[in-house]
């Protein structure tokens, strides 16, 4: 009977390898998004005010980042594959196919948020979908910047946040800091709830180009009209598009040449390492 | 004197596996039903604000599982047990059995809870013992649809969540991702934690036809009326009943066929993996 | 330099080793009851109002637990060195010297809690130091019932509560589980938090003599007057002395004789488990 | 492409390794101080009501630590610093030196959070900058007293703080907890929520003259004017500045003559230790 799972297995084992790293992606970014904005719409709707909504997205990540961990790298963000790529270590015609992957992952993702809150929404909104007023849900699918926010101050947020996630990304996957594999996409779902408590209150730090855009579209096609792209003059929509590819690459790039390039070994060091018997008595 | 401890150990072992590992489930079921209900009890009357009941679930739920995960697998949802059915791990009869000992167990869970609390439900409500109104505290024992949730709304709802927690119970027993032993049940906890975060808003996601099948014949037995049953004009009893074993099916097949079929590895790798050194260099 | 160090680590090292021991519980219950004791003024005075007490005292526990585990076994509890006895892993006179250990601890902790809070409970009260009314803080050092709460009531509520503690204290120190010894005072935590989540809102769930006794002792003697003994017309302060005692013997050997005997190995695993292998292929 | 990064790194490295450590002290700090003060903010403006500001600040310490921890020790704070030189772990010179670098990276970390949220502190004192009245925000970035605190009640709160924060410490890298390299930031994290949530609500338990006398600067700078140092007479700036540095001594000193020394291993066992199979079978 195992055999009768395992047979199945084989047979959707896609053989293309970046076909099934796309699909990864796809499906890892949707499950994020899913669960993400579920907990926003509870967090909106303050149905247990004890919830805290950054470790709901914390946690989320922790399973979307181990789902695709193993064979796509679980980047779930455009902006993270730009910076693999400045690395040297994704294609870029990979990161291009990546992005698509994450944008429609995080679409399909907000379309089943809406599928499984659809009843509650329409009980609050009466149907209208609205964007700005006190019926408004769309900043659950998509960020909108708080009312104090200038267009510089969300250039700085947005391209400062990205930074950030990846400067901690750089210090959770730096071989020198010998943080497990397993230990990682928990030490990443640390990282998103640290980051949301901090850098939320401006424009809900999206981060993540696929994240808000990919579900700012469906609500665009759900309804919501085409104030989703226009709101604040069309001085919005683009941030957090290009801000944090911006942010990536500075925040990755600082961490390895600040602080990796000064932890790294010695070549004296590196050369010892090569005996197979350091790793056995350092761990 | 230890030996003495073992002496009665041993006259306490059960010889039949399948008897012990029945009373495992039974006995798991009922602490982690006693303890999340007790979290409930809590929420309900709101005694510490800043304690999120969705962190008291998943705490409950890592001890739980940690119980009965050696001996019975730590299914204590009947759901599970019988995805695990369907992947040709358990046989059928086991998993009926399975389900009659997980839903004595949450029957009893609830009763602990209720004679813990007794004195606290009774200057609430007065003996009023009731399921609608302000003196309602049923909802405290089995879940009770939001009044926004329509009966395909509820069906959606049931049906989803119950597939996330099996799509995640994938990610995390899947041997692919080499997660320890020790550290699943710990991960399962973070698991319901984010569910409830994410999904508890519509119908407080049951996801477990014993865990919310055990209380309510419970409630009822307590006097809390037929009521507990005909709620909503009898569309919702059965619902948190049939759709967890639906979409326990959908979610856990859907992992093993979208992410473990295309992360497994390929036959090349798998014969470098029978090398022994293999594993001690990757740990 | 160093040397200086271990120098006058060496002076201090106290040959006898009951001595030792029993300083490590003085100084590790003195350690819990402080912080947790802090945590719970925060508590009262809701000064951040997000912070949950429950985790609070968990995280406390990971530390004292942490600090006395190597060598006293980090009880911190008369009742768990009860329950120590009765498995034979302690003797007798071992656990009336660790409770008056316990004790004294706890009635230090209490004293540095008052200490570095005086001038917010003096502001608060104008040094009415109240058992009753609007401005009382007794509360705050040993538990006081819910006004909801039957004398019965609160002895199943002591005694369910200390046997739960117990039962998971036999779920993570069992070696079945294989729990590693540095995770255990993290897990250790984690039931804490947990049951303060279930069980806090009958009465305080102190399931600990040392804890309620010292620092009731305390209060006595910082002028909160004998009504610390009193309250409820002397139907309280004796119940999480007594009960506790009781339901760690109940719950320690629940969790023995209904769970670990059937997990255990039999004698034919038993003897496997003697190869060295099996210990590297399992971890 | 991968060896353009290395190139790059290999460029930046830093050849001194005494200015490589106090880069990363410096960075570490700010990172540190950018992010705790971001999470400050949050709770200031009440954002999100769920987010304990305890937790925040925590979680920003493991990346904090671990950043730093190969190379300079990850110590973010003088008071630290001086208990590793009174250990004879750290030169004085040294300790001086970390002490600028972590003052004025906690200078530059308070700075990149008024920048980020330069909008939204302008939109609510508009443009006042004040450190006394409803529109004060100068408590965002350093700490003051709650007004119920006297000078006595400062001092012993701020040496008690620091003293348990060293404390704590002590335990977590004490080499006979065993407790691996790698969980050692995330302890730290723990331990900083826990005092946060017990010893928060005297003063803000800042204990670390770094993370105080930064800030404190930075506002002067900014416009806040002298009260931030003339606040309560003069009779607060200094604290935090030199009873971290007492209470520091006092913590880690405790923690090795009073636990370390007796946990210790004796000589018999330490020559045991000596064996290699010692750690293989034990761990």
């Amino acid at each position: 009977m195992q055999m009768f799972v395992e047979r199945w297995k084989a047979k959707c084992r896609i053989q293309n390898q970046l076909v099934r790293m796309l699909l990864c992606e796809f499906v890892a970014t949707a499950f994020l998004i899913f669960v993400g904005l579920a907990v926003e719409v509870q967090a909106q709707f303050n149905s247990h005010p004890a919830n805290s909504s950054s470790i709901g997205w914390g946690l989320a990540l922790v399973f979307a980042v181990q789902m695709a961990f193993p064979l796509s790298g679980g980047h779930l963000n455009p902006a993270v594959s730009l910076s693999a790529w400045s690395f040297g270590n994704l294609p870029f015609a990979h990161f291009l196919l990546y992005s698509i992957a994450q944008t429609a992952g995080a679409f399909i993702g907000a379309a089943l948020t809406y599928l499984i809150y659809f009843d509650k929404i329409a009980e609050f909104d009466g149907g209208a979908r609205a964007v700005y007023g006190p019926k408004a849900t769309a900043a659950v699918f998509a960020t909108y910047p708080g009312p104090h926010l200038s267009l510089l101050g969300s250039i700085i947020d947005q391209t400062s946040c990205t930074a950030v996630l990846c400067f901690i990304i750089g210090i959770i996957t730096d071989k020198h800091n010998r943080i497990p594999t397993v230990a990682q996409p928990v030490m990443m779902g640390m990282m998103l709830t640290v980051i949301c408590m901090a850098f939320g209150m401006n424009a809900g730090n999206a981060m993540n180009p696929a994240r808000d855009f990919g579900p700012r579209l469906f609500t665009l096609m759900a309804g919501y009209g085409w104030e989703v792209f226009s709101y604040n003059s069309y001085k919005w929509f683009w941030v957090p598009i290009l801000c944090p590819l911006f942010g990536a690459i500075v925040g990755s790039w600082a961490y390895q040449l600040i602080i990796s390039a000064q932890i790294g070994p010695t070549e004296e060091e590196e050369e010892r390492s090569l005996s197979p018997d350091q790793s056995v008595t350092k761990s």
